[in-house]
């Protein structure tokens, strides 16, 4: 058997062992997995933007990767727990809408419940199900084990309404800060049209501060607002060498606006 | 030589490449070491703390799993440094009580000084043994080699006292809380009695405030004190959606009483 | 192919998917590379503290360990990316001075600058060389893609300067506190002339605070600025069970001056 790669992200933080104890309960079940972390420190039972961090780094792992996703405020309660087949990668995850980006790929295949008890740790919990659950039924995919046999089929699998981007008239949009990273940097559910020449277009924020869009961080002047196409396509307000987010006291469900510069 | 887990657990935070060093040293010796970060981010010098954290984690790791310590706030004293064997686990750490648990398993086997200094990396500095001793002495364990080479025997290796539960009368324990977690959840030294109905008993904080027995998180009330038995065993008080630890003022070493609901 | 290790230096932090990516797009070239985190949370382009890191790391890994440096506050701009062997390491960083210590290295090898289009992940953005550049560059070099093959020869490549100790008169020399560790010690570049005793030495503060050099953190009184020599040679300050940096409020950048005691 191959070494299959099983990305990990959780709501878990570093305090804990948590994220460790997962790791361990996979290792017991196939130690030949790759694990690599992907994010713990999603805010806590923040769905959305567990379901962003993933849908940014599935194109750039290998075929065949397990996305074991726990972010999970309903653990223990009746919210399905489900195992998900869509292009070529795999996702264990609570049915929250966390899978939101995957559910909506064209080439989702198969979405099936976490039925099959003889996967779990015993006893189960009500409290730790990436422990007891998720983790053992990510192991197990990585073995090899038919995504078929986990459980029945899900017909309705829970996907999150997601800010959508607006034409307001020819050359002017309307979208929203949707992500935020640790440099202060806030990514946008915008993207420059085709064929359209960057330096013909400006940001403009709901307190009326304007952004030039530059080609990358570093041409842009210090302590001003600025914008960029960034790696994944959306348009992203940055401050250079400083905080956006901070400065401009902007965030995610912000609004924003593209506009085509008049000449 | 099949692959052998090693675990990880220190203070030394995520700032510095401390962590990263100690692997270095590990896979220079053994290239097929399989490191497991449990956790880094132990409050420094905390004993304590990383005892449960540890103790937490072990059943979950694979049989032979070395566990290596580093809390070790008498780096260059006279404490010793030791190997442990208890059940199918493997330790390596300071002799300060951060072996607590293993060391009180019923299963415990074996526990020797680390004295052959042909282990240490050369020069040995005496501010970081985790990278000079403990990291090449979990390597070589993860080699094979047998623990009682590695010095004598230790008779009374260094034990934690900790918080015992007391039962004040039928139906009325007092005990601790013994861990907070990254949540704000907190955990303590007390376990529901066997075959008792859990809704039959409540939680009373030393400030008298009550909170219910739950079968999960997402079953409590918003806002409110609530309790259950975590996925451990353990009674735990948490808030739904937030940190009991803030909300309620709460922290390790606070008294907590288990009482039965009289009906 | 043996099984190589890549280490890994950003300052992306642990609240994004951004170094989990880096590592997806390595696995995807070479699945069984070796990933070891050196350090993730290096202050936002603080490119002299990353090259402090990586410094502190190199001696302890195996040979032909292969270290990716990723801060990078001109990405995008023409500062050139490279490639770097030193002793029996490889190093893939942009040219910013981040690689310093291995430039300065007397068994410096190589200096080549990436230019193979080739290796680059296509689209190639202007935002995330570490996705796009370093960390493809990196995976072909733990599959043995020849260092020449990259680009051409670099004859200047970017060196910080660094702050130089000096020696004022004969027993008394002027350094800096060149780096703060997460325990709030503090790493200068003064080092004990060689054969001299530690306790004929003490290190003065430019506010005047004086103290006594010990063999190990222990041995100090507690809540006293104290110092010793460090696991790499270097002077330290340190308070026992706390912090220096915060009690002194000192900080990189600070002079310290080290003295002989007259007796």
């Amino acid at each position: 058997m191959e070494s299959r790669v099983i990305t990990l992200t959780t709501d878990f933080g570093h305090r804990d062992p948590f994220v460790g104890i997962m790791k361990g309960v996979i290792l017991k079940i196939n130690p030949r997995a790759h694990l690599v972390d992907l994010c713990h420190e999603v805010e806590p039972g923040n769905v959305l933007r567990a379901a962003y961090i993933l849908n940014a780094a599935i194109p750039f792992f290998p075929p065949h990767t397990i996305h074991l996703v726990v972010v999970d405020p309903g653990v223990g309660s009746d919210r399905r727990k489900i195992v998900v087949k869509a292009g070529d990668a795999f996702f264990v995850a609570p049915d929250n809408g966390v899978l939101t980006f995957p559910l909506k790929n064209p080439k989702l295949e198969t979405v099936v419940e976490i039925l099959d008890q003889d996967l779990f740790l015993q006893p189960t919990s009500a409290t730790f199900h990436g422990r007891d659950i998720f983790a053992p039924a990510a192991a197990h995919l990585s073995l090899g084990k038919n995504i078929k046999s986990y459980g029945g089929k899900v017909g309705d699998p829970k996907v999150l309404e997601l800010p959508a981007p607006e034409i307001l008239e020819e050359g002017r949009m309307k979208g929203a800060v949707v992500y935020t990273d640790w440099f202060g940097n806030l990514a946008t559910n915008l993207g420059l049209p085709p064929e359209e020449e960057i330096f013909l277009w400006r940001v403009r924020t709901a307190a009326d501060f304007v952004a030039p869009l530059h080609t990358h961080y570093a041409e842009a002047a210090e302590g001003k607002l600025a914008a960029l196409v960034n790696s994944w396509g959306q348009v992203e307000l940055f401050v250079k060498d400083g905080s956006a987010s901070e400065r401009f006291g902007l965030k995610e469900g912000e609004e924003i606006f593209l506009e085509k510069i008049r000449i």
